[in-house]
This record gives structure tokens, C-alpha cells and sequence, in this order.
């Protein structure tokens, strides 16, 4: 068994923290969260451990080779940093980073001191984006030409996080792992309706390599919460809808036929509707292949899946999108 | 009953026929069609109605007193301007014309002649859209914050129409109809995926006075067709699913409450979530009402809801969205 | 074209009016009504024919071959025996007669006469009901172990038809035409709430020989309308919602194993949960099918699929059902 | 906190320990269970409890004050009667025996020492039946004319439990808590497709005092799970789903107004279709309130909802479908 310590013990921490002691790889010997009544939960659920009002205590450890980060965004990089430094392994909650240049010091640390550094871009190890990535990688949709994502609920806001930094993660994430898209151009608009400074609705557009075109509708303002993605090729198109319980997936084999030049009505349309096929998706905490991962990767086993490099490239789109969003966001300012 | 002639017999122009035949408003004395095998199927359907290739023919006879178009909408402009120049009512099928000038220049003509021109609109007068002007306009949707379209579906791939064209009327129409929105900016970005020329894919965002932000997600590129409109207010939501046999409109008790500033964790969010309640939509067809409007509106006993002034509103807006399309599309195709 | 007649224009009337026009094999010479309204509206809808309050001056006429019946069940019987007896092809609106020795009759009297005997069991003809016969018949679903039938909704209440013989003709004559069930017993029960002496909900169980079991809800007191159909094969499954716009049919990869005898929990349950597939099915009216393929039928081209006793078995299970619901419902008279 | 042990840890025995864990009112000391890997599991959850693997070891400890039973259903009573006699306040999983006169013993026992004694029947606790609860309390629908359940998934097959006692216990109980119905009639079919003696199948109907009539459907065979209750009142209708994520309960206000007699056509029916309101309903684990209800018993604060006379009338009922369904499993028998 791996020790290990968490930090951060909030919204995720919980799910880090079960995963870890169910996992039978690690031994959760650590749990360090700055608020105190947060502190109290997590000494009751996890009794074998010691906690601590501060990280770097915890980091000192040197009985620990492994940790977890679970803290606020802009806490991830020092932390991280001085895990990295003192010889611990590191997974690291998404987004990676606050700036893509932190993340690439991070992944430079680690290679120098050939530790496991890695995001937990949970979502990779859902049963539906790995089928996903199958049959994009296996030509079964054909060549892909969109990618469509509606992703908003209501809430959660928080102090330190736009809906962009909060929704998008997935996006790029699922888009670079699954489609390996090479965004070519960036654009980005939104609206701040509760906060004046802070995003609570945003829509980004990136053109890829190749005539990918990716779009996310993202908001904090919808009363019905909604995580729909469809990602069409020129042989069967898909749609992944998060919420439904027994087909989260539906591959349709339907496609469009270009129509001749010199016809008037399109009475007789030019596209294919075909069957719809629904796999099942087995039913698995995706956390947990995250974390018996991140043991592989520590043990040597396996080669990172999300590792530093992945979290920079959903760094790196994090910044392109939230530049073209201000960039607008001023415009607008400007305008009005 | 007013003697009325139909131009343009392809996609719409059967429902316009039985509509008229039905309202007991008018007589359809005259159907024009270029294509032969659909005028055939015009003299089946309107048995007491003469025929004709050119529609010129079917706009000089004295005895009609009304024309609707529905022909395709680089003639709507035409064919218009003759019927009114004879002293005939118009009623046009959305978009009014291709250019705002041409609008204008139809106003203008009707305005001297005191002739009716509508442009059909059909969804303003579905029971859905009905319902969410009355929700605006009552007050309990309170300030309106977003208008969020998605409406997609496989096709119909038109040579004379993108996909801007094609799904944006309904959306701009309703936007003017029911929030009266006046846009300050407008962005807009797509792809071209199956014709090279014609965009079948299109993200529009309106950014409007009062800071309402309007976004539409059109795609002719989609397995499975949608019709969902969202729209926020700081009091209620409402959701719109046009294809929800039952519940087309679902009003979300919901709402959002800013955090205050110094908490960490967003544990407990700062939102409502309260009771849905879907209101009975009458079942009713739209162009029924659209028909018998256009006769009051002759007979003077209605000013038009979707006159020539909604119509260019509409054309104005498409156009906009049109040349942010067209440099977006540039833009890229300089980067690729 | 095949000189025929319509009598009874009213919930139905007009759908088989529609479609023998549009069919291209019928003329209707002649239509016949009891109630004036409906018969104007059929004048409007039928510009060549001519109407009749009387149905039997219809049937006399000698330039008719055939006539389409759609008159309350108590006058099937006594139109459709005069009409075959003056040599004209019938097509009956289900169910065929109140009694199985009326369907006697007229099936002895068409065979004597080489006449055409059809009953109208439209959905028959829709491409759902097609699949499932295809399902079935191909052994795609194995041996069928279940059908099970949920079939309610508002009313729609008629003063000589209870909700048995209004919505359970359609389950009969799918189970006879799809699985050619034999029925070994019959069980039903219900209750009359809103008139004393017309059951409004029933309960139908039918025990088939080789142990399919077939079980029917069937109510006008639901508030939502279902339409759902589940039938069960130790190969495969299929539920068939017909209200489902997209996905009518599903199929479902998923089957039982018995498990071992000692075992004592449940906990890896021995049922098989695979994929799910959507075939497409094709939108095409029914109802233009049956009255294609009553044309076939006349013409001598087809053998009818729902001939006199297709129609003399269904009624029979309506029989049979009737009497165990009026048993159940003494019984619990009594018992009150 | 009250001394407590838990009997059984099978499917539901993690669930209670959890609750009774996490309800700071028990202290959970002892946990029996005959499975060696089970009890295993057990002692990991547990860390401060004592296991055994004979259940009476456990029901002697003096120092323990309150049972929680969740072995199979034949070792309810004589693990009960045990625990009474020994003066321990005890919890029984849901259904509470397998025979009337056994509950009767019980809760003579409890009686006579002033103990504790309850059924699990969570859903009671859900606030889903909270609601029910609520609606038909108040009025708010009117007089309750039908209950109508349709239960029915893909296994879970149990050897000593059939389909009717797996499922039929929550409509039982709910009709009772939630409707107060008294059974005149109890009527009951089925089928054993896959063990020739355990019915995975069944069909129940129940004729109530007061003209509610009350049906199940319950399958362990249908390869989607379905949980829909739908009630009727003759002011409104509900429809429970309880695999909805977002509307669990849909208000219909919908009736029924009876026809005048002679109407011949029911074209415009006699229904009063109105609008959908579905409450939001709180998402609590009920199994929380269940656990915390019953420490409330225990100590005087509270009469117990689901008491041992609530058990009993839901046993009675069982016994009475029971032997309704092997009556007609016997008939279809002596007919095949």
C-alpha cells in the first residue's frame, strides 16, 4: 500500500478520500484542510489518519510518497511544487493550473525527479467517454466534423472560478484525449449577469486542425441541469447524454448525402436516417479507475493516461478561451 | 371571402393551400408553380383553382384581391413588389426578403397603397410562443437575463438557403416578438462541412440592450432533431421543447442568489430550486390563426402583429448575423 | 379505380375518406352520415360524391363495389351483411360485430359470394407493428414468454363501447397477428367510475398455450396517455412506445439465467443487461396501407391479412373477456 | 446514543449500517451474519463492532438495547421473537414475516413489554410518498378512484422470495399509509417462466372499501426498470416516476365530466385537460429518516408510522394475493 496524504477536504474531497481507502492501493495516512468544521468530517471518516490545518505539514511528511490535491485552483501550483520537491508523487485536481507556464514547471519538476505527476480529469475514466474514445479511434463514426457540448445547470458558484474555468475542463479534456484536437482558432463570448466580474454564462467556439469545429454552451444560469454532447462524423454520428440513466450513449447511423446543384425543393432531402444503437455502459465510479491509475503509474505499471502534458494542453485552451472571452467581454462593454 | 392566389407550390405551399381553403376567409381563385409535377398536384388539391407556370399571370388577374408567397426567397422581393404595385394584400413567407432595402422599399409601397403586408411567421402563433410572450410581458419570468436556443436537425439542405437562413428566422422573431430585444452586437461563427460555399453549422450570440445575451446553435449536421429554447429571468425560467408532446413549456420556480464574497467552499449553493409547472398548451395549428390574422388584417380589423416592420427587423438582424459569419469564416480559412 | 362507398363519417370517417382519395385505387361515389353536421362536413371533404342520411340507399346503389364501414359497432353486423349481400367488397372499422356468430355470418356470406372481408385493424399496417412481427416471427426474441400491454389515457368515453372494446381490440388483434396467441384462459377485472354500468379501467390477464402469458391495462381515467408494449423473449426483449417520436421500438440484448439453487444472496444477480438498439422505422401512414391492401384484396392480388377471421378471433377474445370482467365485477358487487 | 446490532449483511445490511453510522443516535456494537466473505466486509465497515456469525450471540448481549433485522424473510419472526423477549427494541426489513399470525405474535410481545417495534418499509420515508401523502390528505385531489403501480425490472431472483413478495410490499404499504385502503377483493394472476414454483410474474388487483380500485404490475422480467404509480382523484391525478431525476411527481389537473346520454359522437370529450405542476421534492436518503424515526420511537419521542400493526395489514394483504395467485396458477394449470 502507497501512503498517502489529501489535501483539500471540500466539495471533491470526500469522493478522493473513499476512493483512496476502498482502492486497497493506498493508505490514507494524511488529510489537510484549512477550515476547521471541513477538518472535523474528515477526521471521522478517515480515523487512521492525522490531520492537519496546514498542507506543508503534511507535504514534510516523509513517511508519505504520494499526494493528492484537492484545493483551491490557485493553491494547486505551490503545493504541488513542494510535493514535487520533497520527492512525493502527485495527482493533482482539475484544472491543473491557474497559467500554462506553472503547469509546464510542475511537469519539468517531475520528470527531473521521475515522479507520477498527474490531473484528475475524472471524466476520462467514465464508461461513456471511454466508449467514446473507441469509436472515434476505432473509424467507426468516420471523420469527425463537430463537437457539440451543452453543459450547464444551476450554480455552483464560487469565489475563485469562472462557469469557463468551472465547465470547460471537461470539454477540452474529453476533446484532446478522445478527438486529439489541435485548436487552430479560439473564440469566446459570454455574459457576467450576477457577479460583473465573474462569467456565469460563456460560449466558446475552436476551430481545429483538420475542419474539426468544437462549440460549448456553458452556464451557471439554467434551472435544469444538462450535460448533452454530440459528436457527428460522415458515418455515424453520436450523442452522450450524462443524465440518462440507461442509455447514456445513442450511436446513430445517419449521415447527409450532398443534394445535386440543380434541384429546386428539397422535397426528397439528401440524408440518411438510420438505426439507433444504445451500448451499455457499465456502471462504474470512474474515481476509482482514476485512483488504482494513479497507483499503476506510481508502481510503474502504466503510463499516464491524464498526466502533466494532458493538463497542460486543457491549461493552454483555458487560456486561449478566457483571453477571447475578455477580449469580448469588452467589446460588448465598449459598445453598450 | 376574399379572392386570394397562392405563389409557389414546394415545402410549405400545401399547408398554406388547405389553411386558406379551411379558414372560410378566403377563396384560393389561382396557384403558381414552376414545376410541373407540383402544379399537377396543386390542380388535385385545389380543384376549383386555375393554374399557372408564371406567376405574373396569376398577380395581373384583376379578380384577386390577396397573394401569398411562398415561393423561394431570392423571388420574395418580385413578385412582391408587383402584387402590391397591382393593388394586392401580401402575405410572404419568412424571411421577408434577401436585403433590408427590399424590405423597406415594401413597406414603403404598402404603406402608400394602404395594402396589407405580413410576413409569415408561423411560430408566433403557436400556443408555445404565445405563452412565453405572456410570461414576459406579465412580469413573472421578472428581468430577463438570456434567450438560449438549440435547434438542430439532419438537413434540410436547401441550394438557395444556409443554415443561418434557414433556422435564424424563428429565433430573431421571437426574440423581437416576445423580448422586443434591440441588439447591440452581434457574433457569429459556423462551419461548412458538406457544401463549401454554404454553412450548414452556425453559433449566433446577440449581445442586446439591457444586458439580455441571446445565443442560437443551429446545425443542419444533427442525428437527432431539437427544439429547445431556454429562456432565464431573475424571478423564473422557463424551458421551451417544442417536440414534448405533452409539456412543451416547463416554468422553473428557480432562481440564483449571490454568494458572499468570503466563502470558500460553495457547500451550500446560493440558488433556489423550486416546483416546475408545465401549463397547458392549446393544440391548435399556428397557420390557422396565421390565416385568419391576414384576413383581418385586409379587412381592417387587425393591425399586424408580423408586418412588414417585424419582417424587416428580422432581415436586419439576419443580416448582421450573416457578416459576422462571413468574417469569422474568413478568419479561419486565413489560419488553416 | 374501384367505385366505393363511406359510411359513417364521424372520429374515423374522415381519416378513410382522406385516404381512399389519396389512395389513387378508390372513387368515393358516395358517403353516408346520420348526423346533418358531420354529413356537411363531408360534402365540403368529398365534392364528387353524394351524401346520404340513409345508409341503406347507399348500399343499394348498383355502381358500387365496395364500402368502407365505420358506423357504431351495433350497425357493422346489419350494414355489412346488407352490403354483401348486394355483392359489394367490405371493409369494417374495428371491432368487426358485437358477437362472434354476427363475424360467422358475414364471413360464410363473403366466401359463398367470393366477396372481400376486411376489418380495419389499423395498426396492423404501422411499421411498429410490422417490426414486431419481424422480431417475432424471425426468432430474433426466442421463445415469448410475456406481452404486457399499457395502454390509457383520458376518454375518450362513447356512450356503446366500454374501455374493453375500445382499446383492447388493438392488443387481441396484435397478439393474433403477431404471435398467433392461443388463449387457454381469460381473466379480467376492472372498475365503472364515471357511469355505473360502463367499465372505464380494466385489467385483461390471457394465459396462452406454451406458457406465453399476456396481461392488458387499459383505462380512460389517466391523465397522460401511454402507449407502451413490452414483450418478452428468453433472447431478447422489445418495448414498443408508440408515442416515442424517435425511438418507437427498442430491443433490448438482455436476458434471465436461473441461478444456482444454493445460493443465498442475490448480490451478482444472474441476468444478462446488454445493449439496446432502435431500428428505424418508417413514418408512413397506416391507414394508406390497409386501404392499398384492401384494393389488393378485390383485385385478387393479396390474400387478406386481416380478413373475417382475424376479425371473428378478436372478437372472440372480446367475448371472453367481457364475460370474465362482468363476473369479476358481480363478484365484487356482492361483496361491497 | 443507543446500543445497537444489525442481523444480516446481504443487499440492504450496508445501507442500514451506514445510516445507523451516520445518524449519530445508535452505536453500532455488534453485526451478525452467516456469509464468512460477508461478515468480512462487515468488520472493515464497522471497525468498532464485535461480529458474529450466529445471530443469537449477538441478540444475548446484555449491553445492547435495539435490533435492526435484515436476514432473509423466514428468520424475521423467530429472530424477533428472540430479540422481544430479551428486551431489545427491534427494526425488521420489510415484509415483516411471512405470516399474519407471526406478526400478531410480535406485536402482542412488543406490547406487553413496552418496546419498540418497526418495519422498514423505507418508502414511506421518501419524500416522494411524503407527498403522495400530503396530496391525498388535503384534499388537494378529491375522492381517489384508482391506484395503479407498474414495478417491474430484470431480476433480482431470490430463492425464497417471489416476485409478489419482492415487489408487492411498497404498493402495500403505500396504499395503506398513504390511502388508508380496506380490501373487500383481492384478485391476483401471474406466471413462472423461469423457476417452475416462484412466479416472476404477477398481476394484482385489489377492490377497496369505497370504490378504489387498486392494480400491480410486478415482473422481474422486463429488461427496463420501471417504478410508475399513478393515482387518480376525481379533482386531480398523479403520476409518480420514480426513476425521474428531475420530476418525480407530476400533478395532472385533469377530470373527467360524464357525457350526456344521447350524444352519439364523442367528438368533443367530456374531459377537462388542464396543467402539469410537479413539485420539487427534497432529495434526503429516506433510509436516514428511518434509522432516526426509529430512535424516536425508542425513546418515547415519537409514535411509530410503520409499527408492527402497519407490517401486519401489509402481511395480510401479501396472504391474500398470495392466495388469489396460486389459485389462478393452479387453474391455468389443471387447463394447460
Amino acid at each position: 500500500m502507497i501512503p498517502a496524504g489529501l489535501i483539500g477536504y471540500g466539495y471533491w474531497g470526500p469522493n478522493l478520500l473513499r476512493n483512496l481507502q476502498l482502492s486497497g492501493r493506498f493508505e490514507v495516512k494524511g488529510v489537510a484542510e484549512l477550515e476547521r468544521e471541513r477538518l472535523d468530517l474528515a477526521r471521522r471518516a478517515a480515523p487512521g489518519a492525522r490531520c492537519y490545518a496546514d498542507a506543508l505539514e503534511l507535504i514534510e511528511r516523509p513517511d508519505i510518497a504520494a499526494l493528492v490535491i484537492a484545493s483551491p485552483v490557485a493553491t494547486h501550483y505551490p503545493l504541488a511544487r513542494a510535493a514535487l520537491e520533497r520527492g512525493k508523487h502527485v495527482l493533482i485536481e482539475k484544472p491543473m493550473c491557474r497559467l500554462a507556464e506553472e503547469c509546464q514547471e510542475l511537469i519539468a519538476l517531475a520528470a527531473a525527479r521521475r515522479l507520477a505527476l498527474m490531473v484528475d480529469h475524472t471524466f476520462l475514466f467514465t464508461g461513456a467517454v471511454q466508449k467514446l474514445k473507441e469509436l472515434c479511434s476505432s473509424g467507426a463514426l468516420g471523420k469527425v466534423s463537430y463537437y457539440d457540448s451543452l453543459r450547464v445547470n444551476l450554480g455552483l458558484f464560487q469565489p475563485d472560478v469562472n462557469v469557463l474555468w468551472d465547465l470547460a475542463p471537461h470539454d477540452f479534456s474529453i476533446l484532446d484525449f478522445v478527438l486529439g484536437a489541435k485548436p487552430v482558432h479560439v473564440e469566446a463570448t459570454g455574459h457576467c449577469h450576477v457577479n460583473s466580474n465573474l462569467p456565469d454564462i460563456a460560449y466558446v467556439t475552436l476551430h481545429c486542425a483538420g475542419g474539426l469545429i468544437a462549440h460549448f454552451n456553458l452556464s451557471w444560469m439554467s434551472p435544469a441541469k444538462v450535460r448533452r454532447v454530440a459528436i457527428g462524423g460522415d458515418r455515424q454520428m453520436v450523442v452522450w447524454d450524462d443524465l440518462d440513466r440507461d442509455e447514456k450513449i445513442r450511436i446513430y447511423d445517419s449521415g447527409i448525402r450532398l443534394h445535386a446543384p440543380d434541384e429546386r425543393f428539397a422535397i426528397v432531402p439528401g440524408y440518411r436516417i438510420g438505426d439507433i444503437h444504445s451500448p451499455r455502459i457499465p456502471n462504474t465510479e470512474a474515481l476509482a479507475g482514476v485512483v488504482a491509475h494513479f497507483a499503476d503509474v506510481i508502481e510503474g505499471r502504466a503510463k499516464p493516461i491524464m498526466g502533466g502534458e494532458h493538463g497542460l494542453r486543457v491549461v493552454r485552451m483555458l487560456e486561449a478561451a478566457q483571453a477571447a472571452l475578455d477580449a469580448s467581454l469588452a467589446r460588448v462593454r465598449g459598445l453598450s
